[in-house]
């Protein structure tokens, strides 16, 4: 086990109860001994999801299974298993997913494409799936709207604190709850990669809002971090609405009552991302970068990873140095216009650079002491038009190196 | 000065005279002290020129005007100096670059876009461009056709061996010979970055034919090779064509008698790509991936490029771990067409998965051997058509990280 991030939030946040679910955590032994591995979340017959799921092309089966019974709209339950991914299993992978799908479903009293699971941990490994299937009714037993930190500690793999969040809204002068719990940071060592997210809602809102929603803010949050530019096989996250706050259902996206509601949503997943780059393998420096003056939105977000996803400028975040060539080196490779000419780059708030070469002015001290803090902020306009995007990134220090290389020694 | 790399090839090879080509290497003071760091080269008048730039889109300005320049199709002479790479330096980058130009032109009596330069070294710092030009005529008055060595020492950054390679060819029964020498890993610590190579041949072949033939041959080796996936804003590839061999002019790239010329030209040049990984930032294993099975070329190349770019394949192969799973996870993400159950890995000869799971067979013994040797070989076919391409990459290490980080300290 390694030691807890430096970056870490001091205390997991207290997490109210979201009337129609239920929670429970236990040990399976599939993955980890001494510690839960296993989750089993009951869903309220109300309650309507959403889900975004990796774009690999090598998707592990729990990911092929959850986009079918996604197409159902509801939710009872979701089972999830840490130590073992589920990919890469071929037909025994598939089998392994029926198996908990008809376990969960008989257990709950429900459909099977009522029943959404995930998988993380090991590629490659069959998972024993027995092990699962026979501890799920122990777990049935013991839900309970308050075991959310619980969940968030059995989904962990080699994560060094368990991830959640809470935010309350407004719909229509009822006010409703969310909650989110989260784990990863990309690819986890030892072999597997996986980013998973849960978020629970009491509010009342159509499948297909739900599921536009979602996918606005995963676009702002989950797909705006970056570890390691490696994307998983099992990246999931899920959004389920039971509906219990008995607001009037919500069926457009730009009903206005949906507004405050949804700027929650995207607080609380843009709060879990971020709370993943904390975690990020050997990370020593919380980075955001903010591209503005693209050509779009879309070549923005292309830069900005462009310069979050640069070893060379991770490892000079890493060595504190303020090495704003190497950030000139990662917009010039992103593909998108700038303007060389036109290029300002802030560093902690101060001006490096000034039409297209080191600001005659630049003063090195103040930026010095701003790359020697956790929370380094670049700001990169690149003189071409109105497109914005913020991501959020960590350093590349020798702890990635020891996590992912050293760990046979 | 870090120490030289183990991958280094036991010694620079002899590379011979080319008929029409001298060169002189000596110390202008810009870059490193106790070290030669600016190279002249002179070229015969007859001499074709092709050239292949980065696709940065912060170039620095040599590469403006060696654009411009190449219009022109033929050189007299090539300037190169290390330590300053000339690059967002603004208005006084083209002022530094038509000294230069003005001063070679002048010394060897030609027209100013007979000439061409490369700068290599720390991106936003001013040129001293006129130590530069002061030491130009002292180069001038030493011009050899033997100095290859001195000349690949002197553009070296924090490169640890000199680069050189040298084949030879038939052109209608005429011997003609291809000298090359290059620098570089990616992008060089402490803050830089360029890869830059100059291939030198006494044959006779039209500048338009010149031009396809390097661009062909780059795709297949300074293309497909990398280090940290960082694009440098100065790389840069010239071939030279003096003539002097007197082979009847080849003006069609179809031409048979080119055939051999060709050969020996990607070969020269997948020699000295290879090098630049062999040199590649902290490496301590050379990777061969090849990639069979694509759709298209075009695609197994970036699907290569997605295993070889990947910190989580780089880390592992650095702890001589066989985890294999990373693999699938890059093509994965590599976005190009994959059919997950035909998927075959071969890692050193040996068949890792069959049929989209672990091959039942799979024996890790052979395996871990391989993975302790300083050659790594994978091999993927993804089961869709008939695409094929190699790349070659190192490991990513400690060293990768104390080069870019920790050079304060």
């Amino acid at each position: 086990m390694t030691t807890k991030s430096p970056l870490a939030p001091k205390r997991f946040p207290n997490l109210p109860k979201i009337n129609g679910v239920t929670i429970a955590a236990g040990s399976c032994g599939i993955g980890y001994k001494g510690r839960n591995d296993l989750v089993l979340v009951e869903l309220d017959p109300s309650t309507a999801i959403a889900g975004v799921f990796t774009k690999s092309l090598t998707a592990a089966a729990p990911i092929h299974w959850c986009r079918y019974a996604l197409k159902n709209t509801r939710a009872r339950a979701i089972v999830v298993n840490s130590g073992n991914a589920n990919a890469f299993t071929g037909r025994h992978g598939d089998l392994a997913v029926a198996a908990t799908v008809n376990t969960t479903a008989k257990l709950i009293g429900c459909r099977r494409n009522n029943v959404f699971i995930s998988s993380t941990g090991v590629i490659g490994e069959p998972l024993e799936v027995e092990k699962l299937v026979n501890t799920l009714p122990k777990l049935k037993d013991k839900l309970s709207p308050t075991s959310w930190k619980a969940a968030a500690s059995a989904i962990m793999t080699t994560d060094t604190f368990p991830k959640g969040a809470t935010r309350a809204a407004d719909i229509d002068n009822i006010s409703v709850a969310l909650n989110g719990i989260a784990k990863g940071s990309g690819m986890i060592a030892p072999d597997m990669g996986t980013m998973l997210g849960y978020i629970f809602t009491d509010a009342n809102i159509a499948q297909p809002v739900l599921q536009k929603a979602l996918k606005t803010a995963a676009d702002k949050s989950f797909n705006s971090i970056t570890v390691d530019n490696d994307t998983s096989t099992s990246d999931t996250v899920l959004l389920c609405a039971t509906g219990k706050a008995k607001n009037k259902l919500i069926t457009n996206l730009k009903d206005p009552r949906l507004k405050n509601f949804l700027n929650s949503l995207e607080l609380l997943m843009i709060d879990l991302a971020q709370q993943i780059v904390r975690d990020g393998e050997g990370a020593s420096k919380f980075i955001e970068i903010t591209v503005t003056g693209a050509e779009s939105k879309r070549a923005a977000k292309t830069i900005a990873l462009a310069i979050a996803n640069s070893p060379l400028v991770k490892t000079a975040i890493a060595g504190e140095d303020a090495n704003w060539g190497r950030v000139v080196m990662a917009v010039g490779k992103a593909g998108e216009k700038a303007d060389r000419d036109l290029l300002h780059i802030t560093i902690g708030g101060v001006p490096v650079t000034r039409c297209g070469a080191r600001n005659p002015e630049y003063d090195e001290a103040p930026v010095k002491q701003h790359m020697q803090g956790q929370n380094i902020e670049i700001l990169v306009d690149v003189g071409i038009g109105r497109g914005k995007a913020t991501v959020w990134t960590c350093d590349l220090t020798h702890g990635y190196i020891e996590i992912n290389a050293d760990y046979r020694t």
